[in-house]
Protein backbone atom coordinates (compact mmCIF):
# COMPACT_ATOMS: atom_id res chain seq x y z
CA UNK A 1 0.00 0.00 0.00
CA UNK A 2 1.02 3.38 -0.91
CA UNK A 3 1.62 6.06 1.43
CA UNK A 4 -1.70 8.11 2.58
CA UNK A 5 -0.28 11.22 2.62
CA UNK A 6 2.47 12.51 0.19
CA UNK A 7 3.95 15.47 1.51
CA UNK A 8 3.37 16.66 5.63
CA UNK A 9 4.98 20.14 6.63
CA UNK A 10 5.07 20.17 10.53
CA UNK A 11 5.56 23.85 12.02
CA UNK A 12 7.49 23.51 15.25
CA UNK A 13 9.38 20.48 15.66
CA UNK A 14 9.24 20.22 19.47
CA UNK A 15 7.71 17.17 21.58
CA UNK A 16 4.65 17.29 19.97
CA UNK A 17 5.67 18.42 16.30
CA UNK A 18 8.92 15.60 16.56
CA UNK A 19 6.77 12.70 17.93
CA UNK A 20 4.44 13.29 14.81
CA UNK A 21 7.30 12.84 12.05
CA UNK A 22 8.29 10.04 13.74
CA UNK A 23 4.56 8.46 13.45
CA UNK A 24 4.18 9.51 10.09
CA UNK A 25 7.23 7.54 8.92
CA UNK A 26 7.32 5.01 10.98
CA UNK A 27 3.99 3.90 10.09
CA UNK A 28 4.57 5.09 6.97
CA UNK A 29 1.50 6.83 6.51
CA UNK A 30 3.62 9.80 4.81
CA UNK A 31 5.77 9.53 1.99
CA UNK A 32 7.77 13.20 3.36
CA UNK A 33 8.27 14.69 6.51
CA UNK A 34 9.09 18.66 6.46
CA UNK A 35 10.08 20.05 9.50
CA UNK A 36 10.11 23.81 9.82
CA UNK A 37 11.60 25.20 12.49
CA UNK A 38 13.74 28.49 13.58
CA UNK A 39 16.37 26.55 15.46
CA UNK A 40 18.82 24.88 12.98
CA UNK A 41 20.78 22.77 15.39
CA UNK A 42 17.18 21.16 16.49
CA UNK A 43 16.21 20.80 12.97
CA UNK A 44 19.25 19.18 12.16
CA UNK A 45 18.45 16.51 14.95
CA UNK A 46 14.80 16.17 14.06
CA UNK A 47 16.49 14.94 10.46
CA UNK A 48 19.23 13.11 11.93
CA UNK A 49 16.72 11.32 14.45
CA UNK A 50 14.17 10.25 11.76
CA UNK A 51 11.58 12.60 12.81
CA UNK A 52 11.69 14.42 9.08
CA UNK A 53 12.75 14.04 5.73
CA UNK A 54 13.79 17.57 5.32
CA UNK A 55 13.82 20.44 7.24
CA UNK A 56 14.20 23.72 6.65
CA UNK A 57 13.99 27.23 8.27
CA UNK A 58 12.45 28.87 5.12
CA UNK A 59 8.38 28.46 5.42
CA UNK A 60 8.14 28.64 1.71
CA UNK A 61 9.81 25.96 1.05
CA UNK A 62 8.14 23.91 3.31
CA UNK A 63 4.40 24.61 2.20
CA UNK A 64 5.26 23.85 -1.17
CA UNK A 65 3.34 21.07 -2.82
CA UNK A 66 2.28 20.15 1.37
CA UNK A 67 -0.89 18.07 1.44
CA UNK A 68 -1.12 19.00 5.03
CA UNK A 69 0.42 21.30 6.89
CA UNK A 70 0.38 21.13 11.10
CA UNK A 71 1.06 24.29 13.49
CA UNK A 72 3.07 22.35 16.24
CA UNK A 73 4.25 25.29 18.35
CA UNK A 74 2.61 26.69 21.19
CA UNK A 75 -0.92 28.44 20.94
CA UNK A 76 -0.43 31.94 21.03
CA UNK A 77 1.89 31.75 18.11
CA UNK A 78 -0.57 30.03 16.14
CA UNK A 79 -2.56 32.58 14.26
CA UNK A 80 0.89 34.93 13.99
CA UNK A 81 2.55 32.27 11.83
CA UNK A 82 -0.47 31.86 10.21
CA UNK A 83 -1.02 35.04 8.97
CA UNK A 84 2.81 35.70 8.06
CA UNK A 85 2.87 32.63 6.17
CA UNK A 86 -0.56 32.60 4.33
CA UNK A 87 0.47 33.64 1.24
CA UNK A 88 3.20 30.74 1.08
CA UNK A 89 0.20 27.93 1.78
CA UNK A 90 -1.44 26.49 -1.45
CA UNK A 91 -4.76 25.92 -2.33
CA UNK A 92 -4.62 22.09 -2.12
CA UNK A 93 -2.98 22.16 1.36
CA UNK A 94 -5.24 21.60 4.09
CA UNK A 95 -3.67 23.36 7.12
CA UNK A 96 -4.29 22.45 10.96
CA UNK A 97 -2.96 22.66 14.14
CA UNK A 98 -2.31 20.93 17.62
CA UNK A 99 -3.41 23.81 20.06
CA UNK A 100 -4.91 22.73 23.42
CA UNK A 101 -7.35 25.78 23.19
CA UNK A 102 -9.74 26.15 20.08
CA UNK A 103 -12.11 29.17 20.21
CA UNK A 104 -9.99 31.99 20.16
CA UNK A 105 -7.46 30.21 17.51
CA UNK A 106 -10.04 29.19 15.29
CA UNK A 107 -11.78 32.46 15.00
CA UNK A 108 -8.70 34.34 14.78
CA UNK A 109 -7.64 31.84 11.67
CA UNK A 110 -10.60 32.99 10.17
CA UNK A 111 -10.69 35.85 10.20
CA UNK A 112 -7.47 35.75 8.84
CA UNK A 113 -8.71 33.53 5.79
CA UNK A 114 -11.40 35.91 5.11
CA UNK A 115 -9.29 38.80 5.52
CA UNK A 116 -6.72 37.70 3.02
CA UNK A 117 -8.22 38.70 -0.24
CA UNK A 118 -7.85 35.21 -1.24
CA UNK A 119 -9.93 32.94 1.08
CA UNK A 120 -8.78 29.70 0.54
CA UNK A 121 -11.04 28.24 3.56
CA UNK A 122 -8.08 25.37 3.67
CA UNK A 123 -7.74 25.60 7.99
CA UNK A 124 -9.71 22.94 10.31
CA UNK A 125 -8.74 23.34 13.69
CA UNK A 126 -7.31 20.38 15.80
CA UNK A 127 -6.21 19.29 19.47
CA UNK A 128 -4.64 15.43 19.95
CA UNK A 129 -4.81 14.79 23.46
CA UNK A 130 -1.38 13.52 23.84
CA UNK A 131 1.25 14.74 25.39
CA UNK A 132 3.84 15.51 28.19
CA UNK A 133 5.41 17.60 30.72
CA UNK A 134 8.53 17.00 28.85
CA UNK A 135 9.21 19.16 26.03
CA UNK A 136 11.67 19.46 22.87
CA UNK A 137 12.47 17.24 20.05
CA UNK A 138 15.02 15.34 22.78
CA UNK A 139 11.43 13.66 24.30
CA UNK A 140 10.05 13.06 21.28
CA UNK A 141 8.58 9.46 20.42
CA UNK A 142 6.47 7.68 17.66
CA UNK A 143 4.24 6.28 19.88
CA UNK A 144 3.13 9.38 21.79
CA UNK A 145 -0.69 9.69 19.53
CA UNK A 146 -0.86 5.73 19.46
CA UNK A 147 -4.20 5.59 21.24
CA UNK A 148 -4.89 8.81 21.61
CA UNK A 149 -7.96 11.36 21.03
CA UNK A 150 -8.20 13.71 19.07
CA UNK A 151 -10.93 16.62 18.47
CA UNK A 152 -11.48 18.07 15.40
CA UNK A 153 -13.19 20.90 15.99
CA UNK A 154 -15.17 22.49 12.66
CA UNK A 155 -17.08 25.68 12.16
CA UNK A 156 -20.30 26.53 10.32
CA UNK A 157 -17.73 27.58 7.25
CA UNK A 158 -15.50 24.38 7.36
CA UNK A 159 -15.24 22.12 4.21
CA UNK A 160 -16.68 18.76 5.07
CA UNK A 161 -14.07 17.09 2.57
CA UNK A 162 -11.08 18.73 4.43
CA UNK A 163 -12.42 18.02 8.18
CA UNK A 164 -13.00 14.05 6.37
CA UNK A 165 -9.38 14.71 5.68
CA UNK A 166 -7.65 16.17 8.61
CA UNK A 167 -9.85 12.89 10.97
CA UNK A 168 -8.16 10.54 8.81
CA UNK A 169 -4.63 12.04 9.36
CA UNK A 170 -5.18 11.62 13.27
CA UNK A 171 -6.31 8.21 12.81
CA UNK A 172 -3.09 7.46 10.38
CA UNK A 173 -1.10 8.05 13.65
CA UNK A 174 -3.09 5.92 15.96
CA UNK A 175 -5.99 8.28 17.04
CA UNK A 176 -9.63 8.29 17.50
CA UNK A 177 -10.91 11.43 16.31
CA UNK A 178 -14.06 13.36 17.94
CA UNK A 179 -15.82 16.23 16.54
CA UNK A 180 -16.76 18.98 18.35
CA UNK A 181 -17.41 23.18 18.43
CA UNK A 182 -14.13 25.07 19.49
CA UNK A 183 -16.07 26.72 22.03
CA UNK A 184 -17.32 23.14 23.42
CA UNK A 185 -14.30 21.76 23.27
CA UNK A 186 -12.69 25.01 25.00
CA UNK A 187 -15.06 24.48 27.71
CA UNK A 188 -14.73 20.54 28.28
CA UNK A 189 -10.92 20.65 28.31
CA UNK A 190 -10.73 23.70 30.73
CA UNK A 191 -12.28 20.69 33.46
CA UNK A 192 -10.21 17.80 32.46
CA UNK A 193 -7.31 19.43 31.39
CA UNK A 194 -6.27 22.78 31.79
CA UNK A 195 -7.79 22.76 35.20
CA UNK A 196 -6.15 19.76 36.44
CA UNK A 197 -2.47 21.58 35.32
CA UNK A 198 -3.40 24.31 37.25
CA UNK A 199 -4.15 22.65 40.78
CA UNK A 200 -1.04 20.66 40.03
CA UNK A 201 1.09 24.05 39.36
CA UNK A 202 -0.70 25.59 42.55
CA UNK A 203 0.14 22.12 44.89
CA UNK A 204 4.28 22.23 43.83
CA UNK A 205 3.88 26.51 44.69
CA UNK A 206 1.78 25.82 47.99
CA UNK A 207 4.08 23.20 49.41
CA UNK A 208 7.60 24.67 48.17
CA UNK A 209 8.35 24.20 51.67
CA UNK A 210 7.76 21.34 52.31
CA UNK A 211 9.54 20.20 49.02
CA UNK A 212 12.56 22.20 49.63
CA UNK A 213 12.93 20.87 53.19
CA UNK A 214 11.16 17.61 53.85
CA UNK A 215 11.47 15.73 50.41
CA UNK A 216 11.87 12.54 51.60
CA UNK A 217 8.26 12.26 53.32
CA UNK A 218 6.60 13.41 50.20
CA UNK A 219 5.15 9.94 48.51
CA UNK A 220 3.59 8.87 45.76
CA UNK A 221 0.24 10.12 45.86
CA UNK A 222 1.78 14.36 45.83
CA UNK A 223 3.97 12.96 42.73
CA UNK A 224 1.90 11.84 41.00
CA UNK A 225 -0.77 14.84 41.89
CA UNK A 226 2.38 17.56 40.84
CA UNK A 227 3.93 15.41 37.74
CA UNK A 228 1.98 17.21 35.15
CA UNK A 229 3.42 20.58 37.19
CA UNK A 230 6.41 20.25 35.64
CA UNK A 231 4.86 20.98 32.51
CA UNK A 232 6.55 24.05 30.26
CA UNK A 233 5.98 28.20 31.24
CA UNK A 234 5.38 29.28 27.55
CA UNK A 235 3.05 26.17 26.87
CA UNK A 236 1.20 26.77 29.52
CA UNK A 237 0.80 30.40 29.71
CA UNK A 238 -0.24 30.68 26.77
CA UNK A 239 -3.52 28.42 26.84
CA UNK A 240 -4.53 29.61 30.15
CA UNK A 241 -4.46 33.22 28.79
CA UNK A 242 -6.12 32.18 25.51
CA UNK A 243 -8.82 30.16 27.64
CA UNK A 244 -9.13 32.78 29.89
CA UNK A 245 -13.07 32.63 30.04
CA UNK A 246 -13.54 29.01 30.94
CA UNK A 247 -10.05 28.65 33.22
CA UNK A 248 -11.58 31.64 35.63
CA UNK A 249 -14.97 30.11 35.41
CA UNK A 250 -13.33 27.10 36.53
CA UNK A 251 -11.46 28.30 39.01
CA UNK A 252 -14.64 30.00 40.66
CA UNK A 253 -16.35 26.46 40.50
CA UNK A 254 -13.47 24.82 42.13
CA UNK A 255 -13.26 27.81 45.15
CA UNK A 256 -17.09 27.14 45.49
CA UNK A 257 -16.67 23.25 45.89
CA UNK A 258 -13.47 23.75 48.40
CA UNK A 259 -16.31 25.93 50.25
CA UNK A 260 -19.07 23.00 50.24
CA UNK A 261 -16.40 20.52 51.46
CA UNK A 262 -14.74 22.81 54.38
CA UNK A 263 -17.92 23.21 55.43
CA UNK A 264 -18.93 19.49 55.75
CA UNK A 265 -15.47 18.77 57.46
CA UNK A 266 -16.10 21.80 59.85
CA UNK A 267 -19.42 19.96 60.60
CA UNK A 268 -18.17 16.90 61.12
CA UNK A 269 -20.45 15.64 58.98
CA UNK A 270 -19.05 12.00 58.51
CA UNK A 271 -21.93 10.93 56.67
CA UNK A 272 -22.14 13.36 54.05
CA UNK A 273 -17.68 12.95 54.00
CA UNK A 274 -18.16 9.67 53.33
CA UNK A 275 -20.69 10.03 50.46
CA UNK A 276 -18.44 12.62 49.08
CA UNK A 277 -15.40 10.56 48.88
CA UNK A 278 -17.15 7.55 47.68
CA UNK A 279 -19.10 9.28 44.79
CA UNK A 280 -15.32 9.98 43.57
CA UNK A 281 -14.03 7.27 44.28
CA UNK A 282 -16.78 5.65 42.26
CA UNK A 283 -15.88 7.94 39.41
CA UNK A 284 -12.61 7.91 39.32
CA UNK A 285 -12.62 3.74 39.36
CA UNK A 286 -14.92 4.16 36.39
CA UNK A 287 -12.14 5.51 33.84
CA UNK A 288 -8.85 3.08 33.17
CA UNK A 289 -5.76 3.14 34.96
CA UNK B 1 21.02 -13.95 62.01
CA UNK B 2 18.20 -14.62 64.56
CA UNK B 3 14.60 -12.72 63.66
CA UNK B 4 14.95 -9.18 65.21
CA UNK B 5 11.30 -9.75 66.86
CA UNK B 6 9.92 -12.42 68.48
CA UNK B 7 6.16 -12.15 67.88
CA UNK B 8 4.61 -8.80 66.18
CA UNK B 9 0.54 -8.87 66.86
CA UNK B 10 -1.01 -6.64 63.66
CA UNK B 11 -4.42 -5.26 64.44
CA UNK B 12 -6.51 -5.01 61.34
CA UNK B 13 -5.51 -7.29 58.23
CA UNK B 14 -6.23 -5.29 55.44
CA UNK B 15 -3.94 -3.84 52.65
CA UNK B 16 -1.63 -2.23 55.15
CA UNK B 17 -1.68 -5.06 58.16
CA UNK B 18 -1.64 -7.64 55.55
CA UNK B 19 1.07 -5.98 53.67
CA UNK B 20 3.18 -5.48 57.22
CA UNK B 21 2.64 -8.87 58.09
CA UNK B 22 4.42 -10.35 54.50
CA UNK B 23 6.87 -7.88 54.78
CA UNK B 24 7.77 -9.35 58.66
CA UNK B 25 7.84 -12.46 57.92
CA UNK B 26 9.16 -12.00 53.80
CA UNK B 27 12.52 -10.43 55.82
CA UNK B 28 12.41 -12.64 58.31
CA UNK B 29 12.51 -9.94 60.69
CA UNK B 30 9.79 -11.43 63.02
CA UNK B 31 9.74 -14.85 63.71
CA UNK B 32 5.78 -14.84 64.61
CA UNK B 33 2.79 -12.97 63.16
CA UNK B 34 -0.20 -13.01 64.26
CA UNK B 35 -3.26 -10.79 62.68
CA UNK B 36 -6.30 -10.28 64.63
CA UNK B 37 -9.22 -8.91 63.13
CA UNK B 38 -13.32 -9.07 63.16
CA UNK B 39 -13.79 -11.24 59.66
CA UNK B 40 -12.80 -14.19 59.82
CA UNK B 41 -12.83 -14.92 55.92
CA UNK B 42 -10.13 -12.14 55.71
CA UNK B 43 -8.32 -13.55 58.54
CA UNK B 44 -8.44 -16.89 56.88
CA UNK B 45 -6.59 -15.69 53.86
CA UNK B 46 -3.89 -13.74 55.75
CA UNK B 47 -3.26 -17.36 57.01
CA UNK B 48 -3.20 -19.16 53.86
CA UNK B 49 -1.20 -16.49 51.71
CA UNK B 50 1.67 -15.86 53.96
CA UNK B 51 0.18 -12.53 55.65
CA UNK B 52 0.63 -14.10 59.05
CA UNK B 53 1.38 -17.06 61.08
CA UNK B 54 -1.66 -17.11 63.63
CA UNK B 55 -4.97 -15.46 62.99
CA UNK B 56 -7.22 -14.40 65.90
CA UNK B 57 -10.45 -12.45 66.35
CA UNK B 58 -9.28 -12.81 70.32
CA UNK B 59 -7.12 -9.74 71.24
CA UNK B 60 -6.16 -11.50 74.66
CA UNK B 61 -4.63 -14.37 72.68
CA UNK B 62 -2.96 -12.24 69.94
CA UNK B 63 -1.56 -9.21 72.14
CA UNK B 64 -0.46 -12.43 74.73
CA UNK B 65 3.98 -11.93 74.40
CA UNK B 66 3.78 -9.75 71.44
CA UNK B 67 7.06 -7.69 71.35
CA UNK B 68 5.40 -5.48 69.80
CA UNK B 69 1.39 -4.53 69.11
CA UNK B 70 0.89 -2.86 65.64
CA UNK B 71 -2.72 -0.92 65.06
CA UNK B 72 -3.51 -1.25 61.73
CA UNK B 73 -7.17 0.59 61.28
CA UNK B 74 -8.93 3.89 60.09
CA UNK B 75 -7.37 6.49 62.66
CA UNK B 76 -10.86 6.80 64.35
CA UNK B 77 -10.91 3.65 65.19
CA UNK B 78 -7.51 3.24 66.67
CA UNK B 79 -8.59 4.87 70.36
CA UNK B 80 -11.62 3.07 70.86
CA UNK B 81 -9.56 -0.46 70.15
CA UNK B 82 -6.87 0.43 72.35
CA UNK B 83 -8.96 1.42 75.36
CA UNK B 84 -11.06 -1.92 74.85
CA UNK B 85 -8.12 -3.92 74.96
CA UNK B 86 -5.65 -1.98 76.66
CA UNK B 87 -5.80 -4.89 79.79
CA UNK B 88 -4.71 -7.09 77.11
CA UNK B 89 -1.12 -5.42 76.69
CA UNK B 90 1.73 -6.89 78.68
CA UNK B 91 4.28 -4.49 79.95
CA UNK B 92 6.37 -5.29 77.73
CA UNK B 93 4.99 -5.02 74.57
CA UNK B 94 5.55 -1.71 72.84
CA UNK B 95 2.50 -0.25 70.40
CA UNK B 96 2.36 1.51 67.55
CA UNK B 97 0.00 2.13 65.12
CA UNK B 98 -0.42 3.29 61.02
CA UNK B 99 -2.57 6.21 61.45
CA UNK B 100 -2.24 9.00 58.68
CA UNK B 101 -3.48 11.48 61.95
CA UNK B 102 -1.30 12.34 65.11
CA UNK B 103 -2.00 14.52 67.37
CA UNK B 104 -5.30 13.40 68.18
CA UNK B 105 -4.69 9.67 68.51
CA UNK B 106 -1.91 10.15 70.05
CA UNK B 107 -3.08 12.48 73.18
CA UNK B 108 -6.36 10.53 73.26
CA UNK B 109 -3.48 7.06 73.47
CA UNK B 110 -1.98 8.72 76.05
CA UNK B 111 -4.93 9.77 77.93
CA UNK B 112 -6.60 6.64 77.75
CA UNK B 113 -2.70 5.03 79.43
CA UNK B 114 -2.76 7.34 82.27
CA UNK B 115 -6.12 6.89 83.12
CA UNK B 116 -5.93 3.60 83.04
CA UNK B 117 -4.95 3.04 87.09
CA UNK B 118 -1.77 1.22 85.44
CA UNK B 119 -0.18 3.80 83.16
CA UNK B 120 2.27 1.68 81.41
CA UNK B 121 3.13 4.08 79.20
CA UNK B 122 3.97 1.87 76.29
CA UNK B 123 2.41 3.59 73.42
CA UNK B 124 4.62 5.12 70.40
CA UNK B 125 3.19 6.81 67.23
CA UNK B 126 3.94 5.99 63.80
CA UNK B 127 3.15 6.42 60.06
CA UNK B 128 4.57 4.87 57.51
CA UNK B 129 3.79 6.97 54.51
CA UNK B 130 3.26 4.38 51.81
CA UNK B 131 -0.09 2.70 51.10
CA UNK B 132 -2.62 3.06 47.78
CA UNK B 133 -5.67 3.76 46.94
CA UNK B 134 -6.78 -0.06 47.14
CA UNK B 135 -7.79 -1.56 49.94
CA UNK B 136 -7.78 -4.88 51.85
CA UNK B 137 -5.56 -7.84 52.51
CA UNK B 138 -6.07 -9.08 48.27
CA UNK B 139 -4.09 -6.35 47.13
CA UNK B 140 -1.34 -6.44 50.27
CA UNK B 141 2.18 -7.18 48.96
CA UNK B 142 5.27 -7.54 50.78
CA UNK B 143 7.07 -4.69 48.96
CA UNK B 144 4.45 -1.76 50.38
CA UNK B 145 7.06 -0.65 52.67
CA UNK B 146 10.75 -0.61 51.19
CA UNK B 147 11.91 2.23 50.68
CA UNK B 148 9.09 4.11 52.28
CA UNK B 149 9.50 7.16 55.19
CA UNK B 150 8.03 6.23 58.30
CA UNK B 151 7.32 9.55 60.79
CA UNK B 152 7.34 8.37 64.37
CA UNK B 153 5.90 10.65 66.63
CA UNK B 154 7.06 10.76 69.95
CA UNK B 155 5.76 13.60 72.80
CA UNK B 156 7.74 14.16 76.00
CA UNK B 157 6.40 11.70 77.70
CA UNK B 158 7.58 9.03 75.21
CA UNK B 159 9.77 6.37 76.49
CA UNK B 160 13.43 6.84 74.45
CA UNK B 161 13.81 3.31 74.42
CA UNK B 162 10.33 2.39 73.03
CA UNK B 163 11.31 5.22 70.14
CA UNK B 164 14.19 3.63 69.20
CA UNK B 165 12.80 0.46 68.89
CA UNK B 166 9.77 1.60 67.17
CA UNK B 167 12.20 3.26 64.51
CA UNK B 168 14.10 -0.12 64.57
CA UNK B 169 10.58 -2.12 63.65
CA UNK B 170 9.95 0.74 60.40
CA UNK B 171 13.73 0.08 59.64
CA UNK B 172 13.64 -3.82 59.56
CA UNK B 173 10.99 -3.30 56.78
CA UNK B 174 12.87 -1.78 54.21
CA UNK B 175 11.52 2.06 55.82
CA UNK B 176 13.69 5.47 56.77
CA UNK B 177 12.36 6.56 60.36
CA UNK B 178 11.98 9.89 60.86
CA UNK B 179 10.68 11.62 64.22
CA UNK B 180 8.19 14.68 64.67
CA UNK B 181 5.89 15.93 67.48
CA UNK B 182 2.37 15.00 66.43
CA UNK B 183 1.11 18.83 65.56
CA UNK B 184 4.60 19.30 63.18
CA UNK B 185 3.68 15.85 61.52
CA UNK B 186 -0.27 17.12 61.22
CA UNK B 187 0.47 20.27 59.90
CA UNK B 188 2.91 18.56 56.99
CA UNK B 189 1.52 16.03 56.24
CA UNK B 190 -1.87 17.90 55.42
CA UNK B 191 -0.31 19.91 52.87
CA UNK B 192 1.70 16.82 50.74
CA UNK B 193 -0.74 14.15 51.87
CA UNK B 194 -4.37 15.46 53.11
CA UNK B 195 -4.64 18.01 50.86
CA UNK B 196 -4.03 16.35 47.61
CA UNK B 197 -6.30 13.50 48.02
CA UNK B 198 -8.89 16.08 49.08
CA UNK B 199 -8.63 18.14 45.46
CA UNK B 200 -8.10 14.48 43.68
CA UNK B 201 -11.96 13.63 45.64
CA UNK B 202 -12.92 16.97 43.94
CA UNK B 203 -11.58 17.26 40.86
CA UNK B 204 -13.74 13.78 40.08
CA UNK B 205 -16.66 14.98 41.59
CA UNK B 206 -16.65 18.51 39.80
CA UNK B 207 -15.98 16.34 36.61
CA UNK B 208 -18.71 14.10 37.50
CA UNK B 209 -20.10 14.93 33.64
CA UNK B 210 -17.27 14.83 31.95
CA UNK B 211 -16.45 11.01 33.13
CA UNK B 212 -19.60 9.59 32.43
CA UNK B 213 -20.11 11.28 28.99
CA UNK B 214 -16.82 11.93 27.84
CA UNK B 215 -14.77 9.39 29.08
CA UNK B 216 -12.61 9.49 26.00
CA UNK B 217 -11.01 12.43 25.98
CA UNK B 218 -9.93 12.29 29.40
CA UNK B 219 -6.05 11.71 29.14
CA UNK B 220 -3.49 10.80 30.89
CA UNK B 221 -2.70 13.89 33.18
CA UNK B 222 -6.26 14.30 34.89
CA UNK B 223 -6.13 10.42 35.60
CA UNK B 224 -2.81 11.09 37.50
CA UNK B 225 -4.44 14.10 39.27
CA UNK B 226 -7.39 11.79 40.58
CA UNK B 227 -5.64 8.60 40.99
CA UNK B 228 -5.66 8.83 44.93
CA UNK B 229 -9.46 9.68 44.18
CA UNK B 230 -10.09 6.47 43.76
CA UNK B 231 -9.30 5.89 47.83
CA UNK B 232 -11.51 4.51 50.54
CA UNK B 233 -13.84 6.73 51.50
CA UNK B 234 -13.73 5.24 55.79
CA UNK B 235 -10.02 6.03 55.97
CA UNK B 236 -10.33 8.95 53.96
CA UNK B 237 -13.60 10.92 56.12
CA UNK B 238 -11.78 9.70 59.21
CA UNK B 239 -8.22 11.18 58.30
CA UNK B 240 -9.81 14.56 57.32
CA UNK B 241 -12.41 14.90 60.40
CA UNK B 242 -9.25 13.82 62.67
CA UNK B 243 -7.10 16.29 60.92
CA UNK B 244 -9.76 18.91 60.66
CA UNK B 245 -7.75 22.07 62.34
CA UNK B 246 -4.93 21.34 59.25
CA UNK B 247 -6.96 20.63 56.33
CA UNK B 248 -9.38 23.37 57.15
CA UNK B 249 -6.49 25.58 57.09
CA UNK B 250 -5.17 24.59 53.83
CA UNK B 251 -8.31 24.58 52.04
CA UNK B 252 -8.75 28.22 52.93
CA UNK B 253 -4.92 28.35 51.38
CA UNK B 254 -6.08 26.89 48.61
CA UNK B 255 -9.08 29.50 48.10
CA UNK B 256 -6.27 32.46 48.61
CA UNK B 257 -3.95 30.33 45.90
CA UNK B 258 -6.90 29.72 43.37
CA UNK B 259 -7.56 33.77 43.73
CA UNK B 260 -4.10 34.75 43.53
CA UNK B 261 -3.99 32.80 40.27
CA UNK B 262 -7.58 33.80 39.25
CA UNK B 263 -5.66 37.88 39.45
CA UNK B 264 -2.86 37.29 37.40
CA UNK B 265 -5.09 35.61 34.25
CA UNK B 266 -7.46 37.68 34.23
CA UNK B 267 -4.90 40.70 34.20
CA UNK B 268 -3.53 38.76 31.35
CA UNK B 269 -0.31 39.09 33.03
CA UNK B 270 1.83 36.79 31.03
CA UNK B 271 4.92 37.41 32.97
CA UNK B 272 3.69 36.72 36.20
CA UNK B 273 1.92 33.82 34.99
CA UNK B 274 4.98 32.20 33.39
CA UNK B 275 6.87 33.20 36.35
CA UNK B 276 4.17 31.08 38.55
CA UNK B 277 4.31 28.00 36.17
CA UNK B 278 8.18 28.17 35.81
CA UNK B 279 8.54 28.15 39.64
CA UNK B 280 5.75 25.37 39.63
CA UNK B 281 7.80 23.34 37.36
CA UNK B 282 11.50 23.91 38.86
CA UNK B 283 10.08 22.78 42.59
CA UNK B 284 8.94 19.62 40.41
CA UNK B 285 11.75 18.63 38.85
CA UNK B 286 13.69 18.58 42.02
CA UNK B 287 11.66 15.45 43.26
CA UNK B 288 12.33 12.55 41.93
CA UNK B 289 9.68 10.70 39.63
Amino acid sequence: MGAKFGKVAIVGMGLMGGSLGRALLKSKAAKEVTGIGRNEKKLAFALKSGAATEVTTDYEAGFLDADIIVFGVPVRDIPGLFRKNYGFMGSRSVVTDMGSVKETIVSEIEKIEKGSGIDRNIFVGSHPMVGSEKTGIANSSAGLYEGGTCIVTPTSRTDKKKEAYVRSFWESVGMKAVTMTPAAHDEKISGISHLPHLLAFLLSNMEAPAIRKNSVIIGRGFKDMTRIGASNEKIWSGIFLENKKAITGDIDRTIAELEKIRKIIRASDENKLKKYIRNARKLRESLNK
